[in-house]
């Protein structure tokens, strides 16, 4: 059994994760802060977490240092706050914010309107992406989780850069989210029912922060220049990613060639599913799990390939994500706690 | 562990039953019947399944009945079919199909257009709901799972027409559903996304099948003849029963009273969770899982008592339902495998 | 063609009413109030309204009461502060806010904790249902058009009361809207598309404040004490209402009986749409019209009669019939500019 | 005043043509034909089309021939069975099957699995976009509505591609629609709400067939070969596209000069509205009308263009394309019957 804190209990990130590890059978909740509902339990803020009367308490560097592990899911700029000290107890991190992901300082100015206030935690910082970063997890002091779109377009594309089968110079990704990402305390127009019901719009069209995430990643498996146009949208749904990725196919490579890139590198893989020739993933299939399903095919005319990958934005890109990071920082199973399908439909 | 039959296993029942069975500690799925599908493996039928590398057989009632528990989710009509020549096995079952829920065989050719043809086995089902028929469900041979409007209605009515707190000769049960319900080999107008989706209809307004199982589980509480009616609608969503019940409460009870009466009897329930004065259930709240909400109110101006139950309709209204009850026929905890919160928002 | 203001133009109700009223060949849309928008153009703040080029302004009383009609959208309180100063120039007034809907001031405070400021007005004031108050309606200066559930339950009920078919004593509305009626400036969780997205809840449970509105409006048709309990419900969808009303049928009337009492009052009317036996409204048939339809049927086991009415809330529950008044006072064709059916699906 | 035939009239484009033709000043639906419900009057089989009592026929061609304008919303396969007896006699036709959108025959084996019939007609039939083919329209005897992710792809790139502002070599169109784009015949498990619901996916991954009308269009404007990438996905809501193009700019256009080309071309347009800069255009804006709106931007990373356009694929998309035609063919204003803006929300 492991001491585990939540970082921002309350957000739906932090409801995500106390239902992944409040029956996980080796891990004891041990300190969940919030800073809107400390002296609350979380029973009282969610009605339907009934039974889970942990307390909620307001956040302390020193408590939190005191656990075996700590997951933050708190807003950008506010990781590079926390961190240090939380690190200067005993604690390893699993952080879902964005404040560790990339390892170029210079980067967060750019894309947060940031300065980075400890930089010399990025070198350290491990992607949380096991299917690729496996080994450093296990041993990671400080696992940043990727973005939610980040996650779907480096399990989707990976495999391909890694073996040269399509052009990373030429990447676009057209992303669709649920809208559970704009999280729970930040109401806007823009996510009112009425407005939000029935529309499909997109938004960051000049650019995602989550593509210098795609960036980086892709950009460790090739010597060619990547290029990456992410265009995320909306979509009338709670939750799931449906990222479609555009690219050339280098060498010729068909559908067949690229599913056998993708199933030799995932097919051990627990929660990466890669579909029959002619299948293509569904956003359902993945709701509340975190499994990733990913379909290729390529266009008739254009020879364009094209190749999808499905995922549930608080699952896989999020707090699954940061889970199965926990389960190998454990040294156990990573699907712990984590097996089940998708409640469908 | 034991050996587990599905009959019916890949309509939405079938598979919901897979997904909570397939990581149950104590199960295992040893027997999946389809007519459509045998043959074929569960994950060719369902790709979300995927790993669930079962295979699907075409029924045949003997070799169910060498399994220790068989569920059955199979059409009104079809379980009075199969269930003597299993049970002439040493299988125990758990069915979904109205077939043994009422114990008035006269009224299967009223409500179901069905003759029934082993109504010797009537007085011998045991109803569902382990919250109020616990140790019959413990020691049955056969369980017939209430159906969903059903069970809000009993677990929301039962505790307060027990105590003598509503008049039961005037209950009004209007019902509102999530779309799942319709199952999905019923593929029908009334269920295509473009005419269902942005609609509220009420259905079946001349009178729906779960009332006569509601008012047989409410006359066994009382002495005064119970009236019931049922309406039921159809809301855009895909899973979820919210159930609002007007009744007229006796000897002056009001809101405080009708929920000390629910709390009494649910407090050491765990699926079913009675909320704090003012707060009403939301199905989301259940997507997904066992659970049941219940809140109650009274009318300023009419002093009508309102009492609102909400669930899953393919949890604690179907699935979850019979999981719980396979849980209690084996002797192990009946929470096994149905812990979880939903998956929020 | 006549001048017509809308006070509060850029709330849904308003933008509802430009919508209808920019193409209304005998309306001049001369004056568009917005506190928020003032100095902009309609089309700035909605990008949807392109052509609509009409400027927004500060309100100012003088210039409303020089229009010929003054039509507000705005909240409870504000139209008894605004409608006197208005009424002192020439104009008409076609009021949606709940100010001028009772005729009783002391009902004021109990539902809406606000003290009548101009009570010598309620008397005046003619309820928007122009199938029940058409030529008081035509001659009137101040019209309160009626909330979207009392629209819709008086239109289902009141042929019904009047006739004696149905017990007044005892009625219950259960109403199921959509979240389009929340309106468009309290933004709030329970509107959150991630939070009623996928979920029903009932609101208002000790009472909404439509029901005094039905209660007068049916108590002016019978010497009966007029009882209804109203409890309305959120369901995911954006506009639509459906009402379900049930009652105890009088004298032994069954659905033919309520159905021939509902078309004989309703044949000739244009919006009022009566069905055949066995069929029930969905909300779907009147989005973005001012249609409504009414259906009616007798529960086998119990009796009751079920009369549900469906309308969309911002048409019929709102700017349609604030529209069809305008005709109605304007001495024209009272479908001018409403003529359309919904498009569907 | 002129007689115009539908022919399908029951299926959702047959029904958008009714509710937008019943109330138009000029036009007499003197004949509607269904196979399905031939001897019924519509609002027999839509109920929300209470009041349009018009008949319903079997097809005959020479009654069709004798209506000035015929409409069809059929099939493909049908019309160009059709057609050549309908024109026979005097009418004009507006066609909203592919039949005789392509120029060359050699297309449908490939895309529709049809040998063309009438290959003679290809050459003459005008394509639907008033925007671009206005005259041609105006004097046409056979026009073919192009479809609706067509006409979105053509309004927003016809100006670039014009005015060489884009490559028109490397095109990508990544489609978002609505599922009534799927019809109400085809039931299928694909549009079952419980399955559609909370679900994005992709479909005809290997190429759709609204791509050859797209570079057919955008060939005619340009000596640069064209190559069109077209991507569509389901997205749960009745009805909307939004289409997200992508382009490489040419000659260092930047999103200005884009929004000035569009501008330029649409500046006088009643139903195509360039949005400013930074602002991106929204499927709810269209709903139940023949509006699109178009925006565009440039990915700061990667430097491509992006442009959006919305419509809604029964309107700009189908039915009211094809009305704005009939009105040209009529020589009448092209806004007659169709200048309403969108109910929101």
């Amino acid at each position: 059994m492991v001491d585990v804190a939540i970082i921002g209990a309350t957000g739906y990130g932090g409801i995500e994760l106390i239902r992944l590890l409040k029956p996980h059978p080796q891990v004891r909740l041990s300190y969940l802060t919030s800073e809107t509902y400390a002296g609350k339990k979380v029973s009282e803020v969610y009605p339907h977490l009934a039974g889970v009367d942990l307390a909620l308490s307001a956040f302390d560097a020193a408590r939190a240092g005191q656990c075996d592990f700590v997951m933050l899911s708190v807003p950008a700029g506010k990781s590079m706050e926390i961190v240090p000290s939380v690190l200067a107890g005993d604690a390893r991190v699993i952080d879902v914010s964005p404040d560790f992901r990339l390892r170029d300082a210079t980067l967060y100015p750019r894309w947060y309107k940031l300065e980075h206030t400890c930089p010399e935690l990025l070198a350290e910082a491990v992607t949380g992406i096991p299917e690729w970063h496996r080994e450093q997890i296990a041993s990671a002091r400080l696992v940043a989780a990727t973005g939610c779109y980040s996650a779907a377009a480096q399990l989707a594309l990976s495999p391909l850069v890694a073996d040269g089968l399509i052009d990373p110079g030429d990447i676009l990704l057209d992303g669709k989210t649920g809208i559970s990402g704009a999280g729970r305390t930040s109401l806007s127009l823009a996510y009112h029912f009425p407005e939000a019901d029935e529309d499909v719009c997109a938004y960051s069209v000049e650019g995602h922060r989550h593509g210098p995430e795609v960036v980086q990643g892709l950009q460790a498996l090739t010597t060619v220049g990547v290029s990456v146009t992410l265009t995320p949208h909306l979509v009338p749904m709670s939750r799931g990613i449906l990222l479609t990725a555009y690219a050339r196919p280098a060498g010729g490579a068909d559908a067949a060639a690229l599913l056998d890139a993708l199933r030799r590198r995932y097919d051990d893989e627990p929660f990466v599913h890669v579909l029959p020739e002619g299948t293509y993933p569904h956003t359902k299939w993945t709701t509340g799990t975190n499994h990733c399903f990913i379909g290729a095919g390529v266009d008739r005319s254009s020879g364009r390939a094209i190749i999808l990958a499905a995922l549930d934005n608080m699952g896989k890109g999020m707090a699954g994500q940061m889970v199965q990071c926990l389960n190998l920082m454990m040294g156990i199973d990573e699907s712990t706690g984590l097996a089940r399908s998708a409640a469908y439909p």
